[in-house]
């Protein structure tokens, strides 16, 4: 039995809050059951050194918690003076991620830099901040539409990330905190609509697991993303 | 007139909503208009350095902008590897205001730390947090307190902080972003409950005034703290 | 009484000694009794990349104190790696007061760094900064001035600093060390000749004042500064 | 065709010459075609602070490139003073595959730190790092023994890893630089002997796959690995 | 008696490899005894910022010890986040003596950078870095003047280093790191063929000696380098 | 002829003035013609983790040049954010000179930080540092010795420190700036009372020179030397 008392292929409740803040172009408080993260999504006329004058676009992100979004209090990133080990990993996966659904070319010479802070954590901050930063994407590039700066839309799919995990020997469904904590096996799967893959990341710190175990993780994750599709959808009309 | 239509002494609408996230032992969403920050205070049973076996608590602040709580994107302080001038300052203005109204030895051997996090600006970001944080440490006193770990209330006053400013030629009352960019002097006061002063910080980069201009942003700061603090009241109740 | 023995709204000894140094465009060093800070005023022609090609100059400061100017060894700011919010908030204070003072259109498009280093503290380091900073300034745009390279005098007015504070329950003015560790309130004016409040600094970590008191702090630093304005006369004759 | 003209399941030449430097108490220098990883273990008598006293050794990695192992010579990262997010991603898979196959119990109250240093590259540097780690990993482990120091043996597996990828439409093994930079997708995978999963890290930034190509790498990977294993047996014979 | 029975003036074994990595323009792998260095010399087309448009080119060198190519493991310095004042002392003097001896206009407006990166250390680490150094630069300078890029030869003369120092009470040569540790003092000394000197870094923390002294020492690197020279001549024909 | 008139072993004029600032233990300003070094000497009952218990003190120094100490205005290093190369290769240097001439066990568990503060500069800015610290740390240990802190006198000998060069092809003694500028060689050297040699930095980017060259600057260091220690002798009486 998991502790919430949620099936295996339970997800927990998702909510998508657009508009959160006023001045970016495109915001987002995404919630998955108690993991909140305040995603924005901001339009810059430049593009980094490498890409001037190659005709093409660029959307990165960048991702952080509240120091106090956690248990006990961690210490802020901006007072020790350099970002975490894990922090980097997680924000190089977000920017690949929506990269890997849009058309830099039709993006045009801009950037556009998607914020990842987390308020609040329970687990799978990572993937709840893929799964809202397309909507912020998508709000941001809406924009862009409305004012006529993109004739074409650059965004090409839809994309969501969901994280699986085994836990007291079961393959279980969208990890909260505490299950997190005592898996066994522990994957996140950045899925495009669709049914293909766009990353996995499964790791297996205290045990290990075979071909079949990591096929029925992804099973999972493919019925958890096709809920997350189904509030993106909702959020942006 | 004011660009906002408000009366020189009038005040932005001020919201405090406790409880907005869970795991900190106080947690604010503090909002006068459109500015908004997440504070939240934190306790730890440690002391600095300084103060290992005085017998004494300590308190002290953090403050950090999202980087899109304004107009245009910031560069996220973790990212440049350091907190700037302007930050610190802030933060160590947080800090000694909540110090002095609380008694440290009261507290006992733990410390408090307090961060305000501005989730969206416009104009008063630095009072607005000071405001809250009162709030935030109300209630985490009120749980050591109700844990039993306190046996004496250890604050001992209300404090809040407004900014006043002249603006086109009139002094007025709690500045958005629009007036306080193109005002000619600007002064966040720190207020005690009770008419008491804990902070100046007038500063004319523009212009400059005298003695009878700096007690007429004092007396409508007066107005406005009284506000705060009926807002505060209402909000640990 | 006053651990000096000094009167109420008696200062200490005021020195400038111009021409310290020899490369500077302009060069003191002050002393209020025992403190002592080397003030030097570089010209070079550049403007910060925000101001290119605005057809205006700037004015900004750096402030440090040698590791030995205190009764303890500190540790060097260049070890540590960085500056301390304190050596921040001092010279943003003290490039400011200075902005307020000067007209940058007519400096033209060039910067003046003025860089304060204490060599010896004894309470009062941040107001004998600007009041030497004045005189420096002053030294190196009557260089400029001579060199025909400004033609209309960009410096509008005198400025001076100067602390005071409740001690002992009795306001005074020029607090040194033993003083200030010990004051109830310690307020830092910059007040600009005439009789106008560039910036105010009023803080109360051990204890509050009110509006009375805070008009009598304010009245003691006109007697002190009015006194800085004619050594500063003098030592620019 | 792959460039190399090799067949798709086949891989580069595997070398492992131990005892490469004479200090480190496991020492490799580990070639996977022309990429050349010197991997040290160093034995410490410590721990990290949060495992002291907990009865349980530690083990960690550390991973860098030289400047110019690359073609073009890249910045050392001492000199820019700090390691990138690529730099520390890679250490943290090393370490966190090391530590799934060693009983950190068994190992007592010590560390071993595994530095990877890059020599030269052309692809697949941190599965040819980590299969070399394992190397000198069990030579350090084997000096333990072999002094006393150690009763039961803490390694309980073989560890490899190998990158796979989709080349031009065909799944290919043992990427090089060349396949690496144009490839469609890119997989490594960490595995143990005996067929289990200990990381799979998936990446499609350029196109995507399904299930069944997730599932041709893995395959791919586990022939890959069993050569490797073979090799490792043989290095410390 | 010498630990390692050599003779007063005796050198360890020299051995010169070249072309021991393939990316480098010039590559080689030098070892004087247990002391081995990995040195590369890497071309760029660009000039330093304050050489641009002087039609002058520049050469530079970067220092580094791999973290166990020492008894213990010492600290990566990229992990610290910056170079210890040794690490520059000693890249400085390398790039200087190479300067030396190189005609920086005959190079034309391009950068070679000489990477030295210890793999083992047994004493001399630096002078073997600079006596390898003119091997991987002479190589880079022979493919440029290959490829046509350059018409003259700008490389002057050949240049080397040897560390000498006073070992219980007997001026020797070439120091290891056993007679290092306790030699009563420790000359480095930098020489270009045909007699004279480029630098001389002769320290006595623990003793001193007098000009007899210095003159000895010298006299016995004269001997080291005439020794150095001929290895050089041999690796690059 | 030299650009200042002076005679090829002519010093400029030495002023040591001892007592400059109050709080430190020993504190100097020493002048070697236009260049000025504010040197004080601080005692702290501490010594460095790695001498803990070891019965021994310690003595190390910094050194820092005020900002505009030069012709044109560097950056400062706190504002950097670190020391440059050349900063903590002084430092370095003028520490182990200090050690050379101290007996650590007989100053007790306790460390001497030397500061050596340049004011301004005119070529022999460390030379002039070691000269003075000498003093201020003869003086900071005549303190312990005048409070019974220390029976014997840990102090060895005198440690004075002068630049010589070559320049327009004569050696001369004691460079200036412009002559430093246009050096063709140029040796510091750190001598000891009575004759003996405790450093030698001696370099040759521009020219080079050979043993002879060598012996003629070493003998004009001594003539400096030893009227650096007279100077010495005067300022400690």
């Amino acid at each position: 039995m998991r502790p919430s008392g949620r099936a295996p292929d339970e997800m927990r409740a998702i909510d998508i809050q657009t508009g959160f803040t006023k001045h970016a172009e495109g915001s987002v408080l995404v919630s998955f059951g108690d993991t909140r993260v305040l995603v924005t999504a901001s339009i810059e006329d430049r593009t980094p050194p490498w890409l001037r004058g190659k005709n093409s676009g660029w959307v990165t992100a960048e991702y952080s918690m509240l120091p106090r979004a956690t248990h006990t209090r961690g210490i802020r990133e901006a007072a020790k003076g350099k970002q975490s080990g894990r922090t980097q990993e997680i924000q190089r996966l977000i920017g690949r991620s929506l990269r890997s659904i849009i058309n830099l070319e039709k993006l045009g010479e801009r950037q556009i830099t998607v914020d990842c802070d987390v308020i609040q954590a329970d687990g799978g901050t990572r993937t709840a901040s893929i799964s809202g930063a397309w909507v912020a994407l998508r709000l941001a590039v809406n924009k862009l539409m409305a004012d006529g700066a993109i004739k074409e839309d650059p965004i090409e799919a839809k994309i969501a990330a969901i994280s699986c995990g085994i836990y007291q020997g079961t393959p279980v469904l969208d990890l909260d905190y505490i299950e997190d904590s005592s898996a066994d096996a522990d994957a996140n799967f950045v899925l495009i609509e669709g049914g293909r893959i766009a990353e996995v990341q499964a790791t297996a710190e205290g045990a290990t697991y075979d071909e079949e175990g990591l096929l029925r993780l992804l099973r999972l994750a493919q019925i958890g993303c096709n809920q997350i599709f189904a509030a993106q959808e909702a959020a942006v009309k």
